[in-house]
């Protein structure tokens, strides 16, 4: 499991990265239902991967499923969009009232999601100390 | 503490909400460092507090402080700001390189912290399954 360095916004030697990293990992396995799709070639080779998590939604207090992650090798060829609906119905099978995910500001992928029926329900807002 | 009902979308049982919302407690309280402030008046009587953890972020994989709930009997007293605050000063003193909270999209609060300098860094998107 990656999750893609390039969204911090700080500078972090390679240790303090590590060490944070695996808090982080840690911290988010520690609570919910986790689950893993990877996407292969017919050969079985990786061309993809979502992680979700079922857990009890911070705002409304009903089971929801979140998207920790998804990356796929190649754009354009429906990876990730089939990775997407196989969370989604993996998070309706289980229980999950909605899907929700996290997405920076400037990110492309906010429209890709919006394309599939995402819509915006909460801001991430913040400062620096 | 009391996260504030009015925030869920969904009808929920009262048993399932309390049900539900001790669970989310017990989750947001079993990763980070908590420190919960409370503004009184003269006479040790309740005007309001805040909920702020210390624990590293998802994104930046620095040290970051989070505030989980703010809430003022009165508003226009000046009480939000002195709390809010009362947590950043706490945040850069345990060593948090910024701190963050979540506001809904349609929250006159979003102006409101706009004003005390945070700005807006990444969106929760969702839909109901």
């Amino acid at each position: 499991m990656k999750i893609s360095r390039s969204f911090s916004r700080f500078q972090l030697g390679d240790e303090e990265y590590e060490e944070n990293y695996g808090k982080v990992i840690k911290s988010l396995l520690s609570t919910g239902e986790h689950k893993f799709f990877v996407a292969t070639d017919p050969y079985g080779r990786y061309l993809g991967h979502v992680w979700v998590c079922l857990k009890i939604d911070t705002a409304d207090f009903v089971p929801s499923a979140y998207i920790y992650g998804i990356e796929t090798l190649f754009p354009g060829m429906g990876i990730g969009s089939a990775l997407l609906k196989k969370a989604e119905e993996w998070a309706k099978r289980v229980g999950a009232r909605k899907i929700s995910l996290r997405v920076d500001v400037n990110n492309p992928a906010r429209k890709w999601y919006a394309e599939k029926g995402y819509s915006e329900r909460a801001v991430i807002m913040e400062k620096p100390l």
